[in-house]
């Protein structure tokens, strides 16, 4: 009962929710100085919050398509009963343009989109049971993921990890703040390191948030200081999630991944991604095929409207990057834990899923 | 002809000065949104303006030191004219004190200290000279880097820079910068690209606004988009000055360096680190001797008095790193080029230059 208990403590935040027939969310971009919720009754609006990231995560963003889904439908049905499916559909595309890397949200939509042969008359109730299930099986297998990935960290480590991928970041729990979350409350973990995760601070805004709301010891790093963390100090692991895994078990995740698991390799550490199977991609051979997403330049040039840069300076800003199979030491999902990740297991991983 | 037009074409910064009896610093805290100059007259405010980084880089920090021992004497000397030698040691502390990673810091000190035997009655004229001499033999060191430096890049190719190690870093033109602008003048660089360099955003603050002032190609970058950018783009060198050198060829240099120097090697890059025999500390037998300076949390969390992280979140801000001296490929010094430092290499280049 133990672990049960640590767990209800240290997950106490929900960032995406449906509420009185609406899309709940915690606007992540105000975060931590504002605690606002958006409520957001139209699938454009909620395609355009996902865009500008008020919610953010692979998995959130997944559940919130879900959830728009919902609200597509509802209106859909609404003006034309009769071909609610034809009209969904620039709401559906809307949806699924508005990131393009994480592929949980095409995942959810194409979910989605399956229930529509079970419908009959008005579609809300079966859609939006749909969307409760994604969404509850999300938190589920965050919980899963987090028991699996803290079964493989023994003694008493420091961890690493980047950008957030907690409550803040799915629909609840956490994938790698997940296992976080499960080994701290095992006792295995001592303290946490949190890159800031240049340029948006999801790190320093978000992560170091969520964890001392929930009573985890945080620590706020520059992502340049990693490797000499590793050098320095007694961390070892690197966990992280990911944005979308190719066939071959390449990762997409947030710019700097790449960095860290090569100066993981260089320190003999241990690196975790942490994901759902609804990140895998079968369709992405390798990392190459994963399109990796560049933002506006003024995220990196400028700061709440600030200029941090010299006027008139260019700059790249793409925020995802790929790190190759033979860097992970162990993918950990819902359906089991995957150690050195390569097409192979993946394969069999997806194979027993579906049997 | 050619080359001396574009070196004077692309060097038009200088960011210590002795102006009117006073030192001349170009205020690097506020730029590049203000371009203001602090004229300090006593020693205890220029160790103020080092230690509060209005001056940085390791050369620059070493030429306001000399500088400041100048302005020491003089008042040391009009308070006490036969026992100036005594009077100036405090002040000479504080220089010292302002920042403990760059050698050039010590250095300058002592070099300035050895001219106090040949001083008969007032010694500012031979310690002015002395300074003047340590600036000037600055910026000879620097081109003479820039060029040999430039005489190791082939063909065309993007560079990638971190932090700044240009003229506001020096006593002008600049270490990494200065090969930099060589090589560019020269036709083998066709573009750069700058770390932004986290915490105090070196490279988007002073390395953008010094390359745009001197008309040379600049793109910003994330500090954790260095390996993606390495995967990605053709950049084939990573070039980089240095605050202290150990015996052995370890490199203390701006936190990420070290991260830097893993990711040119795992993409086959070549890393280049330029810095004058001033930064060598023969003292040192390996980095893990170099003292690394850790600066408030806050640079970290804040932003121009805005917070960043979330209230009451713990930083780590380690602003330098030890860089192996097996990751460096080339070291340039203005006394040759040393491929592949070690000890004995390095033991060979200072006594050739004391022979």
């Amino acid at each position: 009962m133990t672990a049960v208990t640590h767990d209800l403590a240290h997950d106490a935040i929900r960032a995406v929710d449906w509420s009185n027939g609406a899309v709940k969310l915690l606007d992540q971009r105000v975060l931590p100085q504002r605690e606002e919720y958006l409520i957001l009754e139209e699938a454009p609006a909620l395609a355009n919050a996902i865009r500008m990231m008020a919610v953010r995560g692979a998995p959130a963003i997944g559940i919130a398509a879900a959830y728009g889904v919902v609200l597509a439908a509802r209106l859909a049905y609404r003006r034309a009963k009769n071909d609610w499916r034809s009209a969904i559909e620039v709401d559906i595309e809307r949806l699924r343009a508005a990131r393009p890397t994480a592929v949980n949200l095409h995942w959810a939509l194409q979910r989605m989109q399956e229930k529509f042969v079970e419908v009959k008359n008005d579609p809300e109730p079966i859609l939006l049971a749909e969307a409760k299930r994604i969404h509850d099986e999300d938190i589920t297998a965050n919980k899963r993921m987090g028991a699996l990935g803290a079964e493989l960290i023994h003694g008493k480590t420091d961890v690493l990890t980047h950008c957030n991928t907690g409550s803040l970041a799915t629909g609840g729990f956490g994938t790698a703040l997940g296992v976080i979350r499960s080994a701290y409350a095992r006792g295995v973990i001592q303290s946490i390191y949190a890159c800031e995760t240049r340029p948006w601070l999801q790190g320093a805004r978000l992560t170091a948030w969520e964890l001392m709301r929930d009573k985890i010891p945080v620590t706020v790093i520059a992502d340049s200081a990693a490797a000499h963390l590793m050098q320095q100090r007694c961390v070892r692991w690197v966990i992280v999630g990911a944005d979308r895994i190719a066939r071959n078990g390449d990762l997409a995740n947030k710019i700097g991944t790449y960095s860290l698991a090569l100066s993981a390799r260089a320190h003999d550490l241990k690196f975790m991604t942490v994901a759902p199977t609804s990140s895998l991609d079968m369709s992405a051979a390798t990392g190459a095929d994963i399109p990796i997403e560049d933002r506006p330049s003024g995220e990196l040039l400028e700061l709440e409207g600030h200029r941090l840069a010299a006027e008139g300076a260019l700059a790249w800003n793409p925020v995802f990057d790929v790190t190759p199979a033979r860097l992970i030491d162990f993918l950990v999902t819902e359906k089991g834990v995957v150690p050195a990740p390569d097409a192979a297991k993946l394969a069999a991983l997806m194979q027993d899923a579906h049997s």
